[in-house]
C-alpha cells in the first residue's frame, strides 16, 4: 500500500484541497503540520522548491497543490477518460486556484491589523473578482452533476474545498449560483469529508 | 482537421507558450491579437471568465494557459504514459507558471516609469525568486534530456518558452544551470520554433 505524507503548515490553505482529495479517495495519510516560526526555517531547505505543500508518495516528493490533486485523482480513479472533459476540468481547477493570491491578500491585511485595507480588498474580491468566476462555473454545471463527465473527479473536490471556504466568509455568495451550490453541498456532505471537517485541527484559515 | 484560434493581446505574455506548443506540434492556428484599448473592452465579455488567452478548438473555448498547453500536449502526442512522470511534469509547469505574476510586477513598475521600484523588484526576482526554481529544475534534468521520461513533451516547450524570455532579461542566468540551459537551447533551436521566433510580431513583452 502506498504511504502518503502531506507536509504543510498548521493551516487549511493550499494543503486543504490535497487533504480533501485524499479523504474523498478513502486514503490514509500522515498530516504533518510544521510550525511556521520554530520548524519551518529548518525544514524549508529540505523541500524541493523551498515551499509547501509537498506530498511524499512512498517518500518521493511531489510539489504544487494542483499537480498533487490531479495526480491523486488519477491514482484513485477520480478522473474521466474524455480528453476535452479532462481539459475543461483542468481549466476549472486553475481558474479557482487563481483566486487564492487575491483572497490571501485580505487575510494578510487582517493579520497586519490594517482593517481599512482588508475591508477594501474584501469588497473588491467579493463584488468584482469572485462573482464572474462563480457564474462561469455555475454555467459549466448546467444540466450536469459534476464538472467532468458523469462522475465526481478531483476537480469537484478541489473546487468545493476552496469555494465552501471562500463563501463562508461572505454569506449567501453561493445562493446566486445554484448549480455550483449543489456541487459544493454534495462534496461537503460526503460522509468521509463531513467526518474530516468535524475532526480536523481548528485553524484560523 | 481541427481549427485552432488563439485569442490574446498583441503580446507574448501568457499567450506565447500556447503558440510555442502549437508550433512545436506543427499545428496551424489563427493568432488573434486584440488591441487592449480599442478591442478588448468589447471582447472581454465574450470570454468565459473575462480573461485571455483563450484557445478556440473548432470554436469551443478552452481557458487557462497551462490547461491549454496540457490539452494540446495530449492531443498531439507530446506526453508520456507514466503517471508519476506526468505528475512531475505538471509540477514543473506550475512552478514555472508561479513565477509570472512576480516577473510581471517588474514590467508594470517599468511601464509606470517607477524605475526605483522596478530595479528593486528585479533584484529580488533575479537573486532570490528565480535561482532556487532554476536550480531545482536543473536537478530534475540530471542525466535526462527532457523533464518527463525520454521524449520532448509540452512541459519542455512551456518551460523553455518562459525561461528563455526570463533569462534574456538577465544575462548569464542560465549559465549556472547547464542541464536546464541545454533543454532551453534544444527547444529554441527546433526548426519550427526558430522560424516562429524569427517571424512572430515584435512586441515589448
Amino acid at each position: 500500500m502506498v504511504q502518503y505524507r502531506l507536509v504543510y503548515f498548521n493551516l487549511r490553505g493550499r494543503g486543504e484541497p490535497v487533504r480533501w482529495v485524499l479523504t474523498a479517495a478513502d486514503q490514509q495519510f500522515e498530516d504533518v503540520r510544521y510550525n511556521k516560526e520554530t520548524e519551518w526555517p529548518f525544514k524549508k531547505q529540505e523541500m524541493p522548491y523551498g515551499k509547501v505543500p509537498v506530498l511524499f508518495v512512498d517518500d518521493k516528493p511531489l510539489c504544487q497543490s494542483v499537480a498533487i490533486c490531479r495526480y491523486l485523482g488519477h491514482a484513485h480513479g477520480m478522473v474521466v477518460e474524455d480528453p476535452w472533459e479532462v481539459a475543461l476540468g483542468d481549466e476549472v481547477a486553475d481558474a479557482v486556484h487563481d483566486l487564492l493570491p487575491l483572497a490571501a491578500q485580505i487575510v494578510y491585511a487582517k493579520v497586519a491589523n490594517d482593517t481599512e485595507k482588508a475591508k477594501m480588498l474584501a469588497t473588491e474580491f467579493y463584488t468584482s473578482t469572485l462573482p464572474p468566476v462563480m457564474r462561469e462555473l455555475d454555467r459549466r454545471l448546467e444540466g450536469k452533476e459534476w464538472f467532468c463527465g458523469k462522475k465526481m473527479t478531483w476537480v469537484d473536490v478541489f473546487t468545493a474545498c476552496y469555494l465552501s471556504q471562500l463563501s463562508a466568509h461572505h454569506e449567501g455568495s453561493l445562493e446566486a449560483v445554484p448549480n455550483l451550490k449543489a456541487l459544493v453541498d454534495k462534496v461537503v456532505k460526503l460522509p468521509q469529508i463531513e467526518k474530516w471537517i468535524k475532526e480536523r485541527p481548528d485553524t484560523p484559515m
